[in-house]
């Protein structure tokens, strides 16, 4: 699938060159606009033909019951979806009463752009309709990322060969009727028509909805508002737009905005449209309806478009300037890159205490939950590019321990058990197996409290939200293992990262994760005693942690020299990769869950993932041997594996599978390798483009000894240059062929490692150190046609 | 629970003598009537009050969906449940027009019995009416065990204190309102309103009723006939009956026949009501109808009540003189026994290519589906005592091996995979961890095929469908198994039978079941290679059979000197009984899976039922170490337990809890143990009070050797006497305190060991040998508050 001939190849652009309508649902998630707060999928101004239309508010969701054939206790009772809210994209064409349609009429050209550096995304058609009038049409979206309520589109129109009686409608629209979704256990189930109106009201330009959503009960504000002008074209003066027609209405599910009138070649249409989004759980009527009207007026009246534009662009001026990463020798991923912490950003930035989900507010995949992969990926990434967004995130995971806290309690465990899949804390995954068995979420949101904090050294954070986190989840593994008589720690019936395994003894992920959390809850509660007293945590406890961490039990294969990835995983039959036809991928679609459990077949980084995540428990020879025995059992089923086989490869030596890894993490959405970012983009995967960059061949580690690197560079490239934030310093790496130079500024001196050496970066005094990559090794192999594919540092994908 | 006070105790009745109504749920499953093609539960006649309505035609069933909130491949999407089919047992009573309810007016006398000789439920009332008049009323219900299709009821009234307006309705009622039931998920899933109607049909005293259920398309009829007589008392003359008024009436759901006129005092009405039943898939309306006439008029105008009763009782007393149980010293226990067999033989008798549900015919728990309790239970007796039954049983499995064998192609495996829950062949099994992985039913129905075989011989049997069961089910294994590069045979990701682990690698019941599937069906396909051909099976196949099985992988815990019920088990954590409360059990409904799976507790003898089953593989000290070991861990929540405990407590010396674990196998139902006999008898448990008694203080051994006793007798017990038919030969064993006389009739002489003593039994000629009982031990303890009641050998349940 790499190389959509329609996307071009772009530095600080992801630009597609032509429409091709078979790619919009692909698009409309590579389009997407987000702050956090508002999710706009990239659907045609027009509405349709669309893949799947997707306006999303971080949080809002509707309840289902979860249905049982044999219930058990225990099993969650109310799912949550996320839903698409009311639409406030749409602006819909006539053209001499010809509705714009791209399926009829011709389409001269169309040109859309995503936009690094504005964060906008710019639309240039040319269409001549069916009755042979042609007309440009540009309309330029944005999500603003400095007023979290507000979004906004300006759109225009100048008929190209004659006068044309335009009439454009501006729309919000509720309940939309959404495609029938096919039958893939992971694609998000649907709600019908979750919204119930309670306000529709409308003034000269403005309307107002407000609704509540059936069953969860959350009120949903939008409202929009409107400027119009008619711009002639060669003076650029603005012509009288009282010349046009309007009519604005309302109903319980529709506002529409109509503006019409005969447009003059020379003459453009400029309509520009301010959208105000707000959701409260607990806020009135009449509140929701004056947060909105309010955003509004300061969004419209008190900025405009051109101060909102300008805005975006300096936020992300500001973002690039330190969390850039630049690549030379190899545009494709170049790209890839930016757009990854592009849209990480877009995720993030205004999401203020509420959860970041897999696929952002980018689509309705897995119902729009969050799991692990926010702390594991996404937050490990943002930690070094935008932290305060962490800040925020794991605000939103403290501010759901009490459900976590009763949920441990419900399955006779202490501490807290965060859920697996999420909208606000609630257990939502149906099949506990593969969700509440996976109790190293506890220890991911640990590790990401640990980064966060070796970080920025947020002292507010650590002392209000951070200990109490580590403090509670310490508790659970504390509760979940048992010492047993011969003096180890073990860790029974959990499920590890691999989905492909499940209810194992001793995940060595799990233990290893578990263990660096009792024993950094050890840590802060023994340097703040009087603190950790408030949440009841005593030095027996944390001497009771230190215990079970240094005992913990890990788990090795003395015959096959390798660990397993849980007790007895060696012991298994091997699947028969031979015989598994390449259509039979991913594999959970077409085989039971019973065979994939018992052989030794892995669907994602596990085992691996611990190499990285816990690089210093490992020695180099024990990760050769250990990613020599896994690689050629992972099937990479998931997006949540390349990027972790990427940083591996690259330490053990396996340069080319490293960067074979990483550019299936970088292009994973850009290439739709898994088919379906139809359903939103994969953030992980995203995330993972940085981790392989950055933790892979930049070859950073951050432990309680501080941040160290060992780079190296893929064939053929000349740089690979990364910024981190680390609290108010930064800390530049550029990579060259030969060496590398670092780069801090701050306050105070850092200290980094080079590899075994220790470095005294003085601020603003760049140190430069040669390279020495490690030792070229051949790499393993894949199971049958699972192998990524091979990527050539000269062969970039093709551009129109 | 023991010792309900309205049981008598009876050698050859379970009496009532008087109505308890808290304990009509109970009694209707104790009262229970059925011949394996047709169940009545034991409702009072005039239909209510009630706890559950249930007529169960064995097959009948309805369809409906297994709903997932998160799906996945391979799970069954379409769940059976067995259906209340149109009652043909209600006989309403009007006494001078004040309905016959035994809530109301003044219930003088209330007496039932289950006659375990003749076969039949009587019952035997005085009441005296709201408005003062009291008769007596008698009735006698039969459910032939000799006419498949029919049952019957014989229904007197007579005035005792002076002439009284009578009226009778015999009706025949399809979908009856069914009470509301709980929410355990082992209760059954309810299914409202599930025939519609095709025919009604009335002539002079018969109606017709033929439906077709909803959603399966079965085809139901059932018709009734009446004789209508006035008996006088003093002389027994018959007074005319043409003095009663008689109406007649059908509709959809209801057919109706009423007599009434005065009745004097010394006068009796007596209605005899003959049922008909008959159910098909495929059979058109009016050939059902037909049937069910048909079936009418041989056993009411062919036969008539006394012959049907006759037949009844002559059936039953050659079942007695050949397999009864005789016990000495527990009036109780000998009780208890009669009405086991007496229940096994009801649900076993008439399925003919039916399934024996877990519950026989006598309520609808567990769906009305059969599990592995038949052919590991049930079956293991029944060879024994009614081996015709057990080939029925065995060709119905055999009727499904299309069925399976998809399931197991749909599970990447070969031969076949039996379902761990069904009515018709299909899994019904929505929660596969407990279900599809519990392939040990395989080798269950293996091991049934193999003890059917070494009893009967039955050549026919073993050419047809024996040896297909036993090359298929070892197909099952070798796919399911794989030698490791050590060489051991290994059965990964399977669930044996304790149900509180799941998922486990080399259980080692499985594995030691598939070991002798393994074997048998590789000695089967040797010595019959021609016919071996037919199936597809080489000498080559049983030849990797035989490998495979000698090769199989037992895993041994050589720290604590114990085998580990499966890989690791003995290394989790132990269950934290000393804080489960009593009113937390059964465990499952107040601990998550996930705890129960990953902990040592055991719902159910699983190691220890290895023990008893392949007593072969250990010796004797192992057994004894085995025993003391998960004793302690073994909480009993399934009725599949305690008899396997008292079978291996018996053989390891500890024959008070022997005792008491008889007792408990026995008493389940009486004294309704579990609380849930209401939902229907715990057929696995009546089979286990045999099992106790002939495997466990008999010594029964049945392998390839043949037949082993060693026999010993509970303190207190001066007897225990039972039979086997051995294919045409019978063999009596009767056990006293200090001897054993072993009687064999048949053609040849007969071997068997005492001991380790062979005897050479001569057909007529009793062998008498000394008892040896096993050195007694002190028992091991069980978990708090789980060991079994402790049972004195002279006390017995308090009786009125």
């Amino acid at each position: 699938m790499i190389g959509h001939s329609c996307f071009g190849n772009d530095a600080w652009n992801l630009p597609e060159q032509r429409l091709e309508l078979e790619l919009l649902p692909h698009t409309e998630s590579l389009f997407a606009l987000s702050n956090g707060h508002i999710g706009w999928r990239g659907t045609l101004d027009e509405g349709e033909p669309h893949g799947l239309p997707g306006t999303y508010l971080n949080g809002v969701h509707e309840l289902h019951p979860l249905p049982y054939a044999e219930a058990g206790y225990g099993y969650p009772e109310s799912g949550q979806t996320v839903i698409n809210v009311t639409n406030g994209k749409i602006i819909r064409l006539m053209v001499d009463d010809e509705p714009f349609d791209v399926r009829y009429g011709t389409l001269v050209s169309h040109e859309r752009c995503l936009d690094l550096k504005s964060g906008v995304l710019r639309r240039d058609v040319v269409w001549t309709s069916p009755t042979g009038r042609t007309v440009r049409i540009r309309s330029t979206r944005l999500v603003s990322l400095t007023q979290r309520a507000i979004a906004a589109v300006r759109y225009e129109v100048e008929p190209l060969d004659g006068p044309a009686r335009i009439v454009l409608q501006s729309e919000l629209v509720a309940n939309e009727e959404l495609p029938h979704r096919h039958d893939d256990p992971r694609a998000a189930a649907m709600l019908q028509d979750p919204l119930v109106n309670d306000i529709h009201s409308i003034g000269d330009t403005r309307i107002t909805l407000v609704h509540t959503v059936r069953h969860s009960g959350l009120r949903v504000a939008a409202a929009m508002d409107h400027t119009i002008e008619l711009v002639t074209k060669n003076d650029g003066e603005h012509s009288d737009p009282d010349a046009l027609g309007v009519h604005i209405e309302a109903e319980a599910d529709l506002g529409r905005y109509t503006v019409g009138g005969v447009v003059q070649p020379g003459q453009t249409v400029r309509l520009t449209k301010f959208v105000a989004y707000g959701w409260s759980a607990t806020r009135s009527l009449p509140a929701m309806r004056d947060q909105v009207d309010g955003a509004l007026a300061v969004a419209m009246l008190g900025m405009g478009w051109d101060t909102l534009c300008a805005e975006q662009r300096d936020c992300l001026a500001e973002f690039w300037e330190r969390s850039d990463v630049e690549i030379e020798g190899d545009a494709d991923i170049q790209q890839a890159v930016r757009f990854a912490l592009f849209q990480l950003l877009q995720s993030a930035r205004r999401a203020e205490q509420r959860a970041i989900p897999a696929k952002g507010l980018t689509g309705s995949g897995y119902d729009g939950h969050a799991f692990w992969d926010t702390e594991s990926f996404v937050l490990h990434v943002l930690t070094y590019v935008d932290a305060p967004s962490v800040a925020h995130a794991l605000r939103w995971r403290h501010s759901t321990l009490p459900t976590a806290r009763e949920r441990a309690a419900q399955l006779g465990l202490k501490g807290c058990a965060f859920p697996w899949r999420t909208i606000t804390g609630q257990e939502c995954s149906a099949y506990w197996p593969a969700g509440t068995a996976a109790f190293h979420i506890d220890a991911d949101i640990a590790d990401a409290v640990i980064r966060y904090l070796r970080v920025t050294g947020d002292v507010e954070f650590a002392h209000k939200e951070g200990m109490e986190l580590l403090v509670e989840t310490a508790r659970l593994w504390q509760s979940l293992g048992h010492m047993d008589e011969a003096g180890a720690f073990r860790i029974a019936g959990v499920t590890g990262p691999d989905e492909y395994s499940a209810i194992v003894d001793n995940n060595i992920y799990t233990n290893l994760m578990a263990q660096q959390n009792l024993l950094r809850a050890a840590d802060v509660v023994d340097h703040h005693p009087g603190h950790a007293a408030t949440l009841g945590a005593s030095a027996a406890e944390s001497a009771a942690w230190r215990k079970s961490a240094n005992a913990m039990f890990i788990p090795y294969d003395e015959m096959r020299d390798v660990h397993p990835q849980s007790d007895g995983f060696t012991d298994h039959e091997l699947w028969d990769f031979e015989n598994t036809p390449p259509e039979h991928y991913p594999l959970l679609l077409r085989y039971p869950y019973f065979q994939l459990y018992r052989k030794q077949v892995v669907k994602q980084a596990d085992l691996v993932l611990a190499l990285h995540m816990r690089s210093d428990a490992f020695t180099l020879e024990q990760k050769q041997r250990d990613f020599d025995y896994y690689e050629p059992l992972t099937v990479r089923d998931s997006s949540l594996s390349a990027c972790s086989q990427a940083v591996v490869a690259a330490e053990v030596g396996c340069t080319q599978l490293a960067y074979d890894y990483l550019a299936e993490a970088a292009l994973m959405d850009i290439d739709d390798l898994e088919r379906n970012t139809s359903d939103g983009l994969h953030l992980a995967s995203l995330a993972g483009a940085w981790i392989a960059l950055v933790d892979g061949f930049g070859g950073l580690r951050h432990t309680d000894d501080g941040l160290s690197f060992a780079p190296q560079l893929p064939k053929g490239w000349t740089r690979l240059c990364f910024g981190l934030v680390l609290g108010d310093g930064h800390l530049r790496v550029d990579v060259r062929p030969d060496d590398v130079e670092y780069l801090y500024s701050g306050k105070e001196p850092y200290e980094v490692r080079h590899g075994d050496t220790l470095l005294r970066l003085e601020p603003g005094t760049p140190v430069t150190r040669p390279l020495t990559p490690p030792k070229e090794r051949p790499g393993p192999s894949q199971p049958a046609g699972r192998a990524p594919l091979r990527r050539a540092h000269d062969v970039v994908r093709a551009t129109t």
